[in-house]
C-alpha cells in the first residue's frame, strides 16, 4: 500500500472568504517560509547549534514542499466548516495553517523513512532524500527532525490555548497508529519476498486503516473540531468512523486507478504489480479466482516481465465490474453513516470530501 | 561520542525505604512486564492489530533492559530527595518508576537508530537490533514504536496528573535536543571519514550537552521536579546548569577512561581511537600538540592498525596530568554551581549524583 495522493479536496479552500487579500492555499504557501525561520533561526539560539539548524534548513526545504498539501489544506477547511466566519480571527485562521504544517511535516516524516525502508528510488519528482550523495543513513536521524519540528510548532503557537494537550495527544497517538500500521505493512509485503497467503482482505484493510488512513483522514478534520472546541470523545468516534471510512475508499480507488487509471488523468504511471504491493486488486482477485489461476498469479506477481499477465488475468476476473460494484456500495454505506453518525456536525465537513473522492478520475 | 555508561548512581535508591518489602531497583524492574503488557495487550484491542503488537512485544523485550538502568532509576531517586516520605504515595512511587521507564523507552529508541547510522554491531552484549536476521532497515519502524510507547504510557498513568503537560513536553523538548546533538555528532565524525580539523573543544562540548547531558542527566531530575510539583523556569534552569555540567564532566570522564581505564575494573574495551570518535582525549591533544606530532596523529587516528601509537602520543602529551586538572577544577567548578543556583532544591539531588560520579573507577 503505497503513499496516497490526496487530490480531491484541493480548491476547497477560500470558499467563505471572498473578501480576503489572499486565499487559504496561498496563506499556507507563504507561512512555510516564516516556519522554516522560526524553527531554525530564532527557536534555538545557542550558537553551537548553528551547523545542526542549517541541516535542519536544508531537510526541511527538501522534504516538505512538494506534495499536493491536501492533508496540511484540510485543517483550515474543515474549521471553516465548523466556525461561523464572524468568529474565525486571523489569529485563528493563522493556527490552522500551522497545524496543518505539522500534519504536512509528519507526512515528511514517515515518507523520509517509508522510502528508507521500501528502498524507493524517487518522491514527488525527485530523488529520495537518503538516495541523496552524503546523506544515506543520515536520513534517520533527519526524519527524527522533522517529527521534532510538530511539537516545537505546536508549543510556540498553541500553548496558551485550550486545545493544546488535545493536539499534543492526537499527533502522538496518530503517529503511534501510523507506525503500527506500517509494522503490518512491512510484514505483510517485505520486500523482495513474494507470498500471497499474507495478502487478505482484512490485513489489506487493517494496513490501510493504521498506516493511511488515521494521518491523513480523521487526524485533519480532528485536529479543526479540537481547535473549534469540540472534544467530547462521541463526536470524537462519530467523525473517525465516517472518515475511516472515507479512507478506505480512497485508498481501494487508488489501488484501482493505479491499474485502471489513465496515466494522463492520474498523471503517474502505476507499479504496483512489479513492486508486489498488498492492494485491493489482488487482495479481490485472491478471493474469486480458480486455484490454477492462483497458481499462474503466484508466478507473475511481483516481477517487472509480467506485469502484462496479471494485467489480463485481472480483466478475466472482471475487476473493473468488481471495483464498481465496491465503489456503488461504498458510497451508499457513506451517505448512510454521515446521516447516522453527523449528529451535531456539519455535514457539509464530511460531504465536501465525499463529493470529491467519488468523483475522482471519472 | 558514544553512548555513556552510566554507573554511578546504582544503589542510591531504596535508603529511605527500610520498611518496605522492595526496593525501587526492585519494583522498577517488576513493571517492565507490566508495561509490556499494557502496550500489547490491554490498550489496544482491535484484534487486526495482533501481529504489530506482538512485533512491538519483541522490540520492547530485545531493546529495553539489558542497559544498566541508571537514568530510568534516578527518576524515583531524585523524587525521593524532593518530596518527603510521608507525603510520597504509593501511587506517586508507582509512576515516577513508569516516567523512568519512559527514558529507558527514549534511549531504548535513539540506540536502536542510532546503531543503524553508525553501523554498529553490537549493544549490550548482543547483536544490534537491525543486524538480527530478517529485522534490517524495518528496525527504523521500530526505534518510532519504542518512541511512541512513551506517550501511550505517558497518557494511561499520568493523564489526571497536574504535570502531565509539562512532561509531554519535557519529552518531546528533550527529544528533539538529542536529535540535533546526534546530527551534531555525525557531521562531526562521519563513519569512514578522517578529519581532524572538525574536532574542536567547542564542537566536542556541543556535541556532549545535546546528544548525551540532556537526556542522561537533566531529563530524569526535571521530570521527578515536575512531579513534585515544581516548575518554576528559574527552577530548571539552575537544575539544567547544574546537571549539563555533571553531564559534561562524565563525558569526559567516560572518554577518559576509554582509552586509560582498567579495563578490569570498567568492564569494557574502549575502541574511540580506531572508531574515529571525537572524544575529550584527542581535541585536548589537539590543542597542546606540536604540528608535526599533530602530522602523525592525522595518520594514526581512526585505524585499526595504530592505535598504540596515538596512545604513545598521548602519553608523551601528558593526557592523564591534564585530565586530572580537568577533573579537578570541574570538582570545584561544579560545587560552586550547586552553591549557587541550586537554591531552593535539596543540594542532596545534586551531590548524591556528584559524589558518585567523582569516585568514579578510581
Amino acid at each position: 500500500v503505497c503513499a496516497m495522493s490526496l487530490q480531491f479536496y484541493s480548491c476547497s479552500n477560500g470558499t467563505h472568504h471572498s473578501g480576503a487579500a489572499q486565499s487559504d492555499p496561498q496563506l499556507f504557501e507563504a507561512q512555510f517560509e516564516e516556519l522554516v525561520t522560526e524553527l531554525t533561526e530564532q527557536d534555538l539560539t545557542d550558537s553551537v547549534l548553528a551547523d545542526a539548524l542549517n541541516r535542519l534548513r536544508e531537510v526541511l526545504h527538501y522534504n516538505t514542499p512538494g506534495g499536493k498539501r491536501n492533508r496540511g489544506l484540510s485543517v483550515i477547511g474543515s474549521l471553516r466548516e465548523l466556525v461561523p466566519p464572524t468568529e474565525l480571527t486571523q489569529d485563528a485562521v493563522r493556527r490552522a495553517l500551522l497545524v496543518g504544517w505539522c500534519i504536512e511535516l509528519l507526512q515528511a516524516f514517515f515518507l523520509v523513512a517509508d522510502d528508507i525502508m521500501d528502498a524507493s528510488v524517487t518522491r514527488r519528482g525527485q530523488p529520495c532524500w537518503y538516495k541523496r550523495e552524503s546523506v544515506g543513513l543520515d536520513a534517520i536521524n533527519d526524519s527524527f527532525l522533522l517529527e521534532g519540528s510538530i511539537y516545537r510548532l505546536l508549543r510556540r503557537h498553541c500553548r496558551a490555548q485550550p486545545y493544546y494537550v488535545h493536539l499534543l495527544e492526537l499527533f502522538t497517538e496518530t503517529s503511534f497508529q501510523t507506525e503500527l500500521g506500517q509494522a503490518l505493512d512491512l510484514m505483510t509485503a517485505p520486500p523482495g519476498q513474494i507470498d500471497l497467503n499474507r495478502f487478505t482482505m482484512e490485513r489489506y484493510k487493517a494496513i490501510v486503516k493504521y498506516k493511511t488512513a488515521f494521518y491523513s483522514f480523521y487526524l485533519p478534520v480532528a485536529a479543526a473540531m479540537y481547535m473549534a472546541g469540540i472534544d467530547s470523545e462521541e463526536e470524537h468516534n462519530n467523525a473517525k468512523h465516517i472518515l475511516l471510512e472515507m479512507g478506505e475508499f480512497f485508498q481501494i480507488q487508488d489501488d484501482y486507478l493505479d491499474c485502471y487509471g489513465d496515466p494522463a488523468v492520474t498523471g503517474k504511471i502505476g507499479t504496483d504489480i512489479q513492486d508486489n504491493k498488498c492492494g485491493w486488486l489482488v487482495v479481490t482477485a485472491l478471493g474469486v479466482m480458480t486455484p490454477e489461476q492462483r497458481a499462474e498469479l503466484e508466478s507473475c506477481y511481483g516481477r517487472h516481465d509480467s506485469v502484462e499477465k496479471v494485467k489480463a488475468l485481472y480483466n478475466t476476473l472482471q475487476m473493473p465490474t468488481l471495483y464498481h460494484q465496491y465503489e456503488d456500495d461504498s458510497y451508499q454505506r457513506l451517505q448512510k453513516l454521515i446521516a447516522r453518525h453527523a449528529q451535531n456536525l456539519p455535514h457539509a465537513v464530511f460531504l465536501n470530501f465525499a463529493k470529491k473522492i467519488y468523483k475522482r478520475n471519472k
